[in-house]
């Protein structure tokens, strides 16, 4: 089997998230850390329960706090190189229920700078992408009140003046340790984890008092704020950044998660419902070679991102999950009709994704955080 | 002799300005360039009279372009690590003699980011001095409607985006060959060679055609240009910009340049008139042990800081320089008056200066430019 590589850079490989927590020193979101935030929250979500959020730094710090009245800001972000997938859809539908349950101002990140110094995109194109972003962010329905999005060349006024602190303090070799760069990286690159740091600290400037944050994020982006931002804080003053990390939406082939550079098998917010019965219907699944063997033998959810797509994000009832799970074994639910069920999932979730985004373009500024 | 090391960061012992000519691949600044400067000036500068500045790239360019109709702009900058001393206004003064011959439009860059990099001075400390600083420039006499003045934390909307694109195309490697960086060397300084960069490009940036710039500077500045700025330029698609340099002002102790860092030997426009002429009174001089001693075999002005003074600031006509180095050589010009001579010609200097100085400080926003 490949070795699995995880970094903020590269997903490759069939993951053990065990392992990951192990590697990167996080802590496993247990049962009764997951009760809590329930609790706090006034109300469940899929993601804890299937424990799709599974590791975290400080949850418990940021737990302790509210409970004595203390509020904490949430940040996450994105890198704009493409349009947004299902995959990225999964922090922020986790970060909305956070918004909601516990009314926390929220500060959205596009790194458009980023992207332009890893891929052969120029700031332009990358800068476009962001405001295309930014339609899905608001689509998901954030609080417009309370929702900051900035993206970095335009929000670098106060972006940068913070980003430099944190830089004085991290020499090129601990960038080199925390992320992998050679001497042929370039300086853009060299210095970004410092811009990406800047917003763990934002609130905290503006609001000109210690607010603490929680980051919900994939967990190949713990490295920014285990290496960086976390190490830098008290140095600075500041609060260490909370985080709480989820695993990869898997991708309609076999292993590693849904890439934006593999077209085929990521499905877009803005994919038509056609687009997105041809990548549904072109997935792998857990199914036998013919429907008379798979009628026989069962087929195996296990392997089966169809399966998974129902578990990680589209089918919010358990029972209704354990039956399809129950029926595929049974050799009672074929993978042609499963599929269809899927895309019809995602074509109806789609339809209301994309009416809001379409609404969202006259909504952009609501959203934007300026300088 | 120590071994002279020139670079943007150390300047020191005997600098040979003829073989860092060479080192560095610049031009010297012969008389037929003087001479076209001069002409298309419509005045002389003692600067170039005098060969203070000495060294150019693509001077000749500029001229061609400005004889057939074409405007340059100019851009020059000052690392705010406290105030300004007299080495410092070298330069600007021959930028305002520039602007006014020229008709040019001037940027000029404060990098309280640079300073707080490598200086045990916080981002607060540096860009207060930064604002310090601006009042030097205005009191230069600089044309408040052709001169825009920003200091990167704050101008970092604009300048972010500039250097981005510049530190895209600059690995690591390329900036540790060029400023000798090592593996210790903060991220925050790794990067500033594209924030420095960025203004070569700004004036092309703020009016969306191509613009030529001259940057007149000290020779310690030659590597953000020559391995950045002008190596970069064709990739991005901008014209590489040109450069006038000058040598440095000499201490008031042996060798070397003026230096902030080194209060006792540095002459601040901030100084008032008893402490110039205590500094002025400890300077070395190039007379000998007794006053009948410097009678009978004359001093020698070769190696005199304060007859430099005269030479490269405080005395425009050349034939009473010639005529202070006769003297001294025969013994008639003790070192006790000629010092009075000069903390008297500099106390004329700053108290013009710091009346303008004052005045500056409600003139400020007109010479900043925001974004």
């Amino acid at each position: 089997m490949a070795k699995s590589i995880v970094t903020p850079w590269e997903v490759s490989g069939k993951i053990d998230y065990k392992k990951l927590i192990e590697e990167f020193g996080t802590k496993p979101l247990n049962e009764a850390l997951v009760k809590r935030i329930e609790k706090s929250a006034g109300k469940s979500h899929l993601f804890l329960r299937r424990k799709i959020f599974f590791s975290h730094r400080d949850m418990d710090l940021i737990l302790d706090n509210y409970e004595k009245g203390e509020k904490f800001a949430l940040y996450t972000g994105r890198g704009p190189s493409g349009h947004t997938h299902l995959g990225h859809l999964m922090p922020w539908l986790f970060t909305k229920y956070l918004q909601d349950a516990f009314g926390a101002e929220l500060y959205f990140q596009l790194t458009d700078d980023e992207k332009s110094f890893v891929k052969s995109l120029s700031l332009e194109q990358t800068k476009k992408f962001a405001y295309e972003n930014v339609l899905d962010i608001i689509a998901c329905g954030f609080d417009p009140k309370k929702t900051h999005s900035f993206i970095d060349t335009e929000y670098a006024k106060t972006l940068y003046g913070i980003a430099a602190k944190v830089a004085k303090r991290i020499t090129f070799s601990i960038a080199k340790a925390v992320f992998g760069f050679s001497n042929e990286t370039n300086i853009g690159l060299v210095f970004f984890p410092a811009i990406q740091a800047a917003p763990c600290f934002l609130p905290t400037v503006l609001n000109g008092k210690n607010i603490r944050v929680l980051i919900p994020a994939a967990i190949d982006q713990d490295p920014y704020w285990r290496g960086i931002a976390r190490a830098v804080a008290p140095k600075l003053g500041y609060l260490k950044p909370a985080q709480i990390h989820n695993i990869f939406l898997p991708t309609l082939t076999e292993g590693g998660k849904m890439s934006a550079s593999n077209p085929s098998t990521a499905i877009y917010t803005t994919d038509d419902p056609k687009t997105v019965e041809k990548k549904v219907g072109k997935a792998f699944t857990g199914g036998k070679p013919t429907i008379k063997e798979q009628e026989e033998k069962g087929g195996n959810p296990d392997i089966c991102p169809v399966m998974d797509y129902f578990y990680y994000l589209f089918e919010d009832d358990d029972k209704k999950v354990e039956e399809q799970r129950r029926l595929c074994k049974e050799g009672k639910l074929m993978c042609g009709e499963h599929k269809k069920m899927l895309a019809k999932k995602i074509n109806t979730f789609l339809k209301g994704h994309q009416k809001r985004r379409e609404k969202a373009k006259g909504q952009i500024e609501q959203f934007m955080l300026r300088d």
